[in-house]
């Protein structure tokens, strides 16, 4: 696969973002993984906080155990990547989930920039603890979010099973002034 | 003000994203606006639930009165337009509010695209319940993120206070394979 990073129109860019949970096995160029912390070092969080780091795993073993771990990570049993957000764990607990947000969305636009796909998953109650005692992670941190990253296996069945989610008309959307 | 969305670089453009609190009293152009509401129409969100909807705010007396409120956004004050995110406020507080975090990414960088800058304000407390009150929203919702948007004021009293907040060495941020 050419890495090669196009200029873009940047409103399409941002309003084409989709989620894709089925990859094909070519790996993620080291471009990619690069930029994408690049990206996610200069993301802006509360107070300049900074409550995040990363585990990136590659492993396939891993990665099937991950898949299987409480909450909605199946996808990361077929990703040619999977980057962990492992979060403080403050009792800011708000800040952290919103910055949380904004740090998932600038990695999946990394990613897309480098034409990959990518699907945000998350642990739940004891999946959290696994995937911690799996990856040597320390309990006090907030282990939740992972995203799957790859290139689309559009042949694959249920590829593009939400291929346009239906959104709300731009009336509820907006509202001018007042509510 | 010429609105032209120029193409970008998309990692430099991502990369580059700051937030700025001081702002010319140029208005913001409606294309703007209209991309801006586009993007966040199709923002991603857990199931799809796309638990927000906005209230765009011009009128300068309300933009005072909102700054006034309880939280950190003093910044609208002046700000040519503010944009409040209006959260379902369900039982799923912590999916909100990730999806919250993306979708104020988003509109931060739609406004970028278009040469205006925006900084992230938060209402807490009784500044929430004022803020409600005041634009006739119901007080099932979640009242917290409002994004103040509009031209860099490059010549104002601390509007370059933060230009570079330092951040996390690459090596503490990223663990290979495990933590």
């Amino acid at each position: 696969m050419a890495d090669t990073v196009q200029p873009v129109q940047p409103i399409e860019f941002l309003r084409g973002l989709r989620s894709v949970r089925r990859f094909t096995d070519d790996p993620v160029p080291e471009q990619a993984v690069a930029d994408i912390f690049t990206v996610s070092r200069w993301t802006g969080s509360a107070r300049n906080l900074q409550h995040w780091a990363f585990v990136v795993v590659r492993d396939r073993d891993t990665l099937g155990r991950m898949a299987a771990a409480e909450g909605s990570a199946a996808h990361l049993a077929g990703a040619a990547l999977g980057i962990l957000l492992v979060m403080d764990g403050s009792a800011l607990i708000a800040q952290e989930t919103f910055d949380e947000g904004r740090l998932a969305e600038r990695i999946a636009l990394v990613a897309n920039a480098h034409g990959l796909e990518s699907c945000i998953g998350w642990f739940k109650g004891p999946g959290q603890d696994e995937v911690k005692t799996l990856l040597g992670i320390p309990a006090k941190k907030l282990v939740r979010t992972v995203m799957s990253i790859g290139y689309e296996d559009t042949g694959a069945d249920g590829a593009r099973s939400h291929p346009e989610h239906p959104r709300k008309p731009m009336a509820e959307l907006v509202h001018e002034g007042r509510w």
